[in-house]
């Protein structure tokens, strides 16, 4: 199988972020072809995420423009640079914005997702040559967390990418592209929660309701959701949360983390943080079990932001972790989440509350910031 | 078998600590016969160790006073309480500061060590039915963290003690009660450090060479002691370590931190804190190797001390925990500390730099604020 544009430069739209604190501008761009080693994806869907908003927004330090943003997507492969072996043309894909190489110190390790093959690369926002396979009106546009499926056609390392089947609708399996994946990972690899044990759940997006799908899968007792938005009691309780607490609602003098103590009978076997509030991360920790409670740090902090506690919490046996995208490496173990999705024991269409067309990505950025948003889908074949 | 003062109150010699910042006093104490579920043990010898110094200077916010210190003793069972089935008269002995009821939620949980069954009580320096068993000058005296071994004799519950084999020397094992169960504990059952680890240890005190020795015994491979004091050098060689940094001999603008990530090629797989100094156990949890290096604080901060870091060193994988007493069971795991000494696989004698009488307790003391002092034995026999 092969294709028209095959060793071609694409030209095609893309949402670009000319510069940070901007709305994203629809423009025609040239996307160079697949180098070896590299995929050429044509994006059908993507989701949109708070990272790329934290990116867009200018308070990244290493955020550099211009670039195309988007982290979350899916498409199918329209062709392969030489030597690319996992994927081939035709191929319904999501992209992965943690790759995986299985050969460098990190993925042979077996105890982390976090290749270290592209990092480098990555950060820079370039591919693996050092180069970008973007251009739009004569100037170079950077690469974004690997991935940049705000655009048509984007071009990935193979080791960035893993092929799903062909029955999984790329509309709803894009979005374990990252957020969907992270929690449920976040539960099940990272923390591994066990049958019965007592979790709280900080903060009721697409990551805390993922980390509340996990808990549910591997069967945990009490699933403690905790959000300033009262309207998340109804979401949590839907994804499986026995309990809802909103610290604004705690009687004045009690903290959120004395009521979990209190409700769970001496702390939580795991807490999980995805807010990404440093104080809040805190607090997660400190509702952890003397003797083996475990925190998790999901959520991303902004930049500069520290997180403190008194050393007699660790002293008497909690502990503090975090994860990126759930411990989950995308390569070997995405297809556990499809079969999941497929047997319908874990949930993605209900994540969906907004879906716009590429013209529309900008809305989408304000769906995400209004509180009743979860996830919202762009069709980037609609503009 | 019985003795002849089993029943009787006991007039003895203790070094009473009056006040926060005071030298200790040698009195004459009675020591009351112990009640059900309670030991009454002939203290042969103690060692002295930092949490005293801590203690007996008033930073402790939960210091009070007038108190018995000590809580690395042994000696011979003089009478039992009630009930006792552990430990029989005549037995040698380890009193245990961290107790082992076998009953409660942690001792049940498989995953502490931290038994729960006379916390309350021991923090406020009482037996478990609330009084104490010392009086001097008809003032009754405070226990401390359970044990109080700067007496002749002491009153211990029977879950915080343990029989040793007799042909075990008191004089030798009495240190297993705190610095070197800790740190060897803290290398092989909290860290469970592997073949081949590379492990980071700062503080060359009596725990961080036990920590080495921990490493030595489970066959690491770069054991880095890092000290301030030039000293220290030859006694974490003599214990194992392969290199030694002293973070005063690095060029400017070089971090310990960077150091140590350069030498074991990205980071540590484990890392010690034994100084309990909060910007070390920063430095520590950041030389750990990204993905998945661990630190363990065993070291106890000042109060009010805080520990703190970028959130972004968990999210990238590496783990912060802690431990009490190295996470050790004293009464199911001491035996095999005690056996691996026996076998000459665990070194105790060399930590014994210096070796006091009853009357030279303040003397202990001083010694070891010096750094050329690893353990001081008091001989709690001899005037």
């Amino acid at each position: 199988m092969s294709s028209d544009t095959a060793g071609k430069t694409i030209t095609c739209k893309a949402a670009v972020a000319w510069e940070a604190g901007k709305d994203l501008v629809i423009e025609d761009i040239e996307v160079a072809p697949p180098k070896a080693h590299e995929v050429r994806i044509e994006i059908y869907y993507t989701g949109v995420c708070h990272t790329d908003a934290y990116t867009l927004s200018g308070k990244d330090p290493e955020g550099a423009f211009p670039i195309i943003l988007g982290h979350e997507g899916a498409g199918i492969v329209e062709s392969v640079g030489e030597g690319v072996t996992n994927v081939k043309v035709g191929d319904h894909v999501v992209a992965l914005y943690t790759p995986e190489c299985g050969e460098c110190k990190f993925c042979k390790s077996g105890k982390t997702n976090l290749c270290g093959k592209i990092r480098a690369t990555q950060g820079k926002g370039v591919m693996p040559d050092g180069t970008s396979r973007f251009k739009c009106k004569g100037k170079e546009l950077l690469h974004f967390m690997g991935t940049s499926t705000f655009s048509q056609y984007t071009v990935v390392a193979d080791i960035s990418v893993v092929a799903v089947k062909e029955d999984a609708p790329l509309d709803r399996v894009c979005l374990l592209g990252c957020g969907i994946t992270t929690g449920v990972g976040a539960a099940t690899i990272t923390a591994k929660v066990e049958e019965g044990a007592n979790v709280a759940v900080f903060g009721v997006g697409c990551v805390g309701l993922s980390v509340i799908q996990g808990c549910v899968i591997n069967k945990v007792g009490k699933i403690i959701a905790i959000d300033v938005n009262e309207k998340k009691k109804e979401w949590a309780e839907k994804f499986g949360a026995t309990d809802f607490v909103n610290p604004m609602d705690l009687p004045q003098g009690t903290s959120v983390t004395e009521k979990l103590i209190e409700m769970t009978d001496g702390g939580c076997d795991y807490t999980f943080d995805c807010t990404g509030n440093v104080s809040v991360m805190r607090s997660a920790l400190e509702a952890c079990h003397k003797g083996w409670g475990t925190s998790i740090i999901i959520g991303v902090a902004a930049a500069g932001q520290e997180i403190s506690t008194r050393p007699f919490q660790l002293v008497t046996g909690r502990q503090w972790k975090g994860c990126a995208f759930g411990g989950v490496k995308g390569r070997s173990q995405m297809h556990e989440f499809v079969e999941n999705y497929r047997e319908g024991k874990l949930k993605i269409d209900e994540f969906i509350t907004h879906r716009e067309t590429l013209k529309g990505v900008n809305q989408a950025f304000q769906d995400m910031k209004a509180g009743d948003c979860i996830r919202c889908v762009v069709d980037m074949r609609k503009m």
